[in-house]
């Protein structure tokens, strides 16, 4: 069987000293670089690869230093600390440049944790919206833009502006979304997803200005087990701008599973022109 | 003159070797270790500290790995990446057991950048509220809690239960704070504002469980000269709880000075018990 290409770009080799080794997916590039969601399946990976893992992920920082070049790169994991229940890792992606220097483009912290049973209960609801098979897919390509072909994007609102004519609107968008082909929920999936977000400032300003994520955060508040029974389902998606100012604006998200799950909640800075 | 004694929990002497030794302030004691917010403060006064700063504070993330023990400590602080206009940061603090170990009680990255003039606006305008001086403060104290003595509380709404009823409630908290004795808002005291927040299990729950942060993850919106301009006023905070889930739950808030200016988002997961 063929690997998904999703797989197959979160792939990651353990070497003898302990690093490990992938290289980047044409399949998921985006612009100048990888996709930023994949890169964030990358880190979730190297620490779930890692033989001194104890629970699954719980939180994740992703910090985009730099521009990842097409072709290998090493990821350093390092559990930093270990208590009863929970861990604490810290992960930086290099790779090395023609002059043979080791050029830093990411640096990540994330929380493991073994989970068990308490009281449980959302204070952000799953909003109603129409079910995905009743929601037109949209497939969008953009020049240089590989990766929107490996989700199957359905906008319900707040979709990307079709007149670029400076309107201020609400910065709030909800989409159902899943990978293309169709792939079982994991916590890489998950990662990758809470970055699908198209940039608030292009919505809030109707403008189109260049962009670009500074760091995200992911707090994960499914198990893998949910995760697994959500399957190949659609994960609801919805993303709102908070500030804008001084060249960056935040975004706070939640991701939901069909059944009204909250999955995941996400946050991220970004940067952005003019 | 007699320094704030925020000042005298989060001041750092720069080593020979390029480390910084600070100490825990009785003054900012929570428990079993210091209170979150003054962590956090020590990390953003470490990077500020650091001779090869460019720019100030955008991103923070902090991670509380293992309690602080009262004494002293040592911050590691490193540019992992300095880019034109942005800095990435790691820091962690330490500290040396009575055997003579390392101890590592936080790992964080802290994002810097140079801000510029660019479109500017809120997506979350702040709610209206009374003005603090209509809000009656509340002095709170509890058995070796000595930073809520530190700042000026008046909640609005959303205080911590009167009654531990088990009575299920939104999670939402809106109160005006300030340091006490006030103190000139800056990058660390708007740092250690954004973890004041309660659990917000409690006021969900209404039901006094153990809790303490896992991660935090605060977006600074306003400049140096805006928190500068800000002074002593009062800071408005917001936080609600979102997904309450397997012994942990995520809050997100927001933070603005009265003029009503976006300063920071706020957002972190705990971990409950119960």
């Amino acid at each position: 069987m063929t690997p998904h290409p999703f797989d197959t770009a979160i792939a990651l080799a353990l070497q003898p000293d302990g690093t490990m080794l992938g290289a980047t997916s044409p399949d998921y590039w985006n612009m100048v670089g990888p996709y930023g969601g994949i890169t964030a399946a990358i880190v979730i990976n190297a620490v779930m690869q890692h033989p001194a893992l104890i629970g699954e992920p719980l939180a994740l920082t992703i910090n985009y230093a730099a521009a990842m070049a097409a072709g290998p790169f090493r990821a350093k994991v390092r559990p930093a600390r270990t208590n009863r229940s929970t861990q604490h890792w810290l992960v930086e992606l290099v790779q090395t440049t023609a002059e043979g220097d080791e050029n830093l483009t990411t640096t990540a912290s994330v929380v493991t944790a073994t989970r068990r049973d308490t009281f449980a209960d959302s204070d952000v609801p799953m909003p109603a919206v129409p079910a995905p098979a009743d929601v037109a897919r949209v497939d969008r390509t953009a020049a240089g833009v590989a990766w929107l072909a490996h989700y199957d994007i359905r906008p319900i609102a707040g979709d990307v502006p079709r007149q670029w004519d400076g309107q201020v609107a609400d910065s709030l968008s909800q989409l159902w979304m899943r990978d293309n082909p169709p792939r079982p929920l994991d916590f890489p999936g998950l990662a990758s997803m809470s970055d699908l977000f198209f940039p608030r400032v292009w919505l809030r300003r109707a403008v189109r200005v260049p962009a670009g994520t500074v760091s995200m955060t992911v707090y994960f508040h499914a198990d893998g087990a949910a995760l697994a029974a959500t399957a190949t389902g659609h994960v609801l998606g919805q993303a709102k701008g908070q500030g804008f100012r001084h060249g960056f604006f935040d975004q706070s998200g939640q991701l939901w599973n069909e059944a009204g799950l909250l999955l995941a909640t996400t946050h991220q800075v970004v940067y952005f022109k003019g």
